[in-house]
């Protein structure tokens, strides 16, 4: 039978092995909560690295009038191949965490925040990174089971968001692989629907090229014949 | 004596234990170079992670038409504390580089390719990012001691380059802990010598401060005798 458009075996058995790799290193027990972070190169590079990371789940809280704008260039389409929530609120967001079983580490500077290093990654954890300006809310660094900090040796106070995110997520992968023994789990089931719905993402991606192809070759024919 | 602008006893006692213990993890024995990045925003959260990490020496190698341009607020005032020396090419920074000892590992995906985790930092490194669109340049990939990729799960083909950077060099603060025994490394003159310019800009900064201080009481005198 011939493929037809819309159809996972459209794909080319590199792309649809690409695709089953991914969702072996895709993981829901390891998730980041963006609180109202307000630059949408931040955002977008959080997600990038998020994506690179195995971390299929986010969580953006937004203020009251932000909502975040993912920027394809930044994000390298990175949130097409992401389940983003939002919250309209830290409490019901982190409570919803917890209630789901999630420990919760919050980036902040207080009395009681511990290193990076010394966090453990073997139970399900739901980092939260702060808003550029303010840092994590008060609210964010009461309601989390573990304030941290990631150590800093020279003048300036704070990382860059995205850097941030970037180191914590490095290190949480590979305590993970030390403390669960790896990083990607996806139930068999769930991963069967997540490499479905990413065939017919990247079909969809197909069909887009396939049809500015056409229409591209299209314009030369009839560039052609009005011999120009 | 009572201090005088200028003086170094202008500091605070807390201000100097500060930059002492900034010098303290200070390292000239890894170094970053900088191949011709093109996004100003990405440079400052660059030279802000290395200030963050104990790097003092950076290396911006800037295209024809290419300077870096600073920004305060991205950078945080980062590279104030920090030496950049800017080169014209490739070549010529490397070169420098190598004659001085450092081995030179560079961010790029190529057949003799190692993973960020095998590379040694045990010797002198020199960390090579290359620019946003392009990667490192063919020259920078042949020059190099090694070619180094830190490990992706997702569909993204690539970090932002600063977030490539902080991994790499959180990385490599933790593997020359490991492997040199420390990371601050300063000779003892060495140590002087910055510390007496780092309280030197401390004293300027602290002038700048009281300057604009007394500029705005005297606005407020002359407000209030005219009585706004």
């Amino acid at each position: 039978m011939t493929p037809t458009l819309g159809d996972p075996g459209f794909l080319l058995p590199e792309r649809k092995a690409r695709i089953d790799e991914v969702v072996a290193h895709r993981t829901r027990t390891l998730t980041v909560v963006m609180e109202t972070l307000c630059d949408p190169q931040n955002v977008n590079a959080v997600l990038r690295t998020c994506e690179a990371f195995g971390i299929q789940g986010l969580h953006a809280i937004e203020g009251p009038m932000k909502r975040y704008d993912p920027n394809k260039k930044i994000s390298q389409n990175a949130d097409k191949w992401l389940d983003v929530r939002r919250w309209g609120s830290t409490r019901e967001c982190l409570g919803f965490l917890k209630a789901d079983g999630f420990r919760i580490y919050a980036t902040h500077l207080g009395q009681d925040s511990v290193p990076l290093g010394d966090l453990s990654f073997a139970p399900k954890v739901a980092l939260v990174f702060g808003n550029e300006h303010r840092g994590v809310s008060d609210e964010a660094a009461a309601l989390a089971d573990a304030n941290f900090t990631i150590p800093m040796l020279g003048f300036v106070q704070s990382f860059n968001v995205s850097v941030a995110a970037a180191i914590t997520l490095a290190r949480a992968v590979e305590r993970r692989v030390a403390e669960r023994g790896r990083h990607g789990d996806l139930g068999e089931a769930e991963a069967r629907a997540l490499r479905e719905r990413f065939y017919l993402l990247a079909v969809k991606q197909r069909t887009r090229i396939a049809k500015a192809e056409r229409a591209e070759a299209r314009r030369e024919r009839h560039a052609k014949a009005r011999g120009e």
